[in-house]
């Protein structure tokens, strides 16, 4: 493992697979327990310095790293000396000369975890950063996944929706064809990125021939303000051609699972009764999640075991 | 105790007993201690989930997890994906997912604590909803008359004031009578609510005629922008009528107390000498809060005694 | 010791050599240790009581009480009963009967943590107020000097820049002057405090003159929106008179160091090569001021040692 997780080029097979297997050690290891904390990072600070607000990523890290026992400062960068025009430079030395072992960034400028990374001593991890990347995610969905589908091997999995803008969809097609699965984006033209055809995926757009196909159907959060410029007429009519309803839910596989990172614009990209349905896997993610920044913060803070 | 405490009414007389019983024993026990802390939940999480500013509720709760040492996760709707709109039962199931043993809510609709009751198993923790309930005031409330007075059977308690917007009001009312006190309402006929009738109260509109016969008087708190609607002709002359000044004080009984929930306006409701005065409970009521909160969340949570 | 520290006068020479002797002891206590925490503050609470913005300072102070294993609330003034007009008294009695032990206030009215250690039983501690004192601030400065070159006494420091709106400067000069050391303002006389003559200092308005003979030169941080005020024809013709630059720089002594309190504007009142070249002492300022707040409150919340 590198020091930092800034994207999920960072991780190679052995690498992914070692923060996977460690995840279902920690959920073993707590499953055992009375007081669900284990003391690994107790005396380490973790700083979840977020540049964009994300209440459900940021209670994610939170929690991960108190259930490791770890403190936690919480830095939102509104009202703060950033907003008085402080460098990021010079916020990366004053976290790092505070003592803080972990920096858990989240910024709407693609790269700023890099640049961060290149300035302290601790870990750097992304936690979401402009279009870019967000590979924990990546790294909760590969988990759910496998925990689903007992496998990540040749799985097949369709991405759904704007492409283009999502940060999970980038980190996600990295991480997954790493670990062998076969991706598929499904997304309008314009709203796909250029370049797509460099990547190791397949690409279609017509979501009802992909469906039934797939082991795994992963709806993208639809960002309204981001419509505008797919020129769709409407977000109905994109909610027609791309929304996954209870009739496109009917032509999976029986195994077939539905993801979603969250938050749900329910009845837009997904239905209510898909949302709900036994195939989804949305709350199981948000619960992986937790662990498996557990299991990330345990790796890059070098926690030896107990 | 049910699993939950969304309102008064959620608690019969030997449940409310049982929480101001429990008041008294975590009081005792931390007295003994150089530690002012307890390890009963250690390893459980409490979500503070405010969608309504309350710092003042907000760290009272916070203190009375952390002196039970818990984690203590605060969740403020303002900038989360709450204002991207998700649902309540996305959030629910959110916080569910990320393994939350209890959720503290405060919210401006009434009854929003019972929906999110419905969606998970953790316990909820009514901390105010609208103009309905809330149910740790009316129990603090109770506890302090309780130190004071000796007793709650049979006290005669007035409470004055906005009555048609307080949830405070509401509550009380409740668990007072619940607990074997006389209950009066004073306010002018524009601030009681439809229906006061079948309430298990008296009501006076003359605050004077009430005094000499209180053992307790709980002043509300007026807010500003609500006097507009009770057809007052200025915030004074609701002072002048319904204030609870020095002259009028002097017609209480001998232990008769005052009591308020906080923030007051003094000047308004409330004058300075009356909430300095020895009779004044206001900083007992703030102390014991935190106290009646830890046996809450000791109760719902399940924490076995040491 | 006093109680509280709201001002470097609460501080004779005896006090503030402790403060910075505990300082001292503390890092060397962490320097061994695997878990970099002090159980000295276990059970108590502290609470960040912040009416401005300071994300920088309120860290510090969090993460030093979270390093004695103290309770940390943080307590922002927006939003909160206090912006619905409840008094600084009653905010600080409603802390008070919450158990808080120890009260970190920055306030924008100058005097006003002198006025809440008036109601309180616990400590409380200035972390800043209007354009008075920051008595912590001056303290790790001190701390960082003593650490640099070995002494305070005959020390010569020139602080340079806004000294009039600089609580900053105000505390710094009182603290060094009484440790020992020589302070020569530098600053043009309109950011000058009516009856500087008083002080024990030296006043220069000519930097280069100064730069020669001074073992520290400490830059205050310039605010744009107070440069008006300061008859000024532009930020730039400031910076050209009184910035540090790595020609300026150059006059110093080998030994001479650089300090600022941060945030810095890189390129106004120093020049980047200045801030990071290795007389700087800009970050290890960051990392002191961590340690002397743990000195501070381990000093005043009485924690006996281990």
């Amino acid at each position: 493992m590198r020091r930092h997780l800034l994207e999920v080029a960072d991780l190679d097979r052995a690498d992914a697979t070692l923060v996977l297997d460690t995840t279902a050690q920690i959920e073993q290891a707590l499953a055992g327990r009375e007081v669900k904390k284990l003391p690994t990072l107790r005396g380490r600070t973790v700083v979840n310095l977020f540049f964009e607000d994300s209440t459900r990523t940021r209670i994610s890290f939170e929690l991960a790293a108190k259930r490791l026992s770890a403190d936690v400062i919480n830095f939102s960068a509104k009202g703060s000396s950033v907003s008085k025009g402080e460098s990021l430079k010079d916020t990366a030395l004053t976290l790092e000369a505070m003592g803080a072992d972990g920096i858990v960034v989240r910024h709407p400028a693609s790269g700023a975890p890099h640049r961060l990374a290149q300035w302290v001593q601790g870990s750097v991890v992304n936690a979401g950063d402009g279009t870019h990347e967000h590979p924990t995610q990546a790294l909760l969905d590969a988990y759910t996944i496998r925990q689903r589908l007992g496998r990540l091997d040749g799985v097949r999995v369709a991405i759904v929706g704007d492409v283009l803008h999502s940060r999970v969809a980038r980190s996600n097609v990295g991480l997954l064809t790493t670990l062998g699965a076969e991706v598929t984006l499904v997304a309008p033209p314009t709203l796909l990125p250029v370049g797509v055809e460099s990547w190791p995926v397949a690409v279609s757009y017509d979501l009802d021939a992909v469906l039934p196909k797939a082991d795994v159907v992963m709806m993208l959060r639809v960002q309204a303000e981001r419509m505008n410029a797919s020129f769709f007429p409407s977000a109905r009519e994109y909610s027609r051609r791309y929304g996954l309803d209870g009739r496109r839910m009917a032509a999976l596989t029986d195994d077939a699972i539905v993801m979603h990172p969250g938050p749900m614009n329910r009845g837009m990209e997904i239905a209510a009764e898909v949302a709900d349905s036994p195939r989804s896997t949305i709350v199981a993610q948000v619960g992986n999640g937790v662990s498996v920044r557990m299991a990330v913060l345990y790796l890059l803070l070098g926690g030896a075991p107990e």
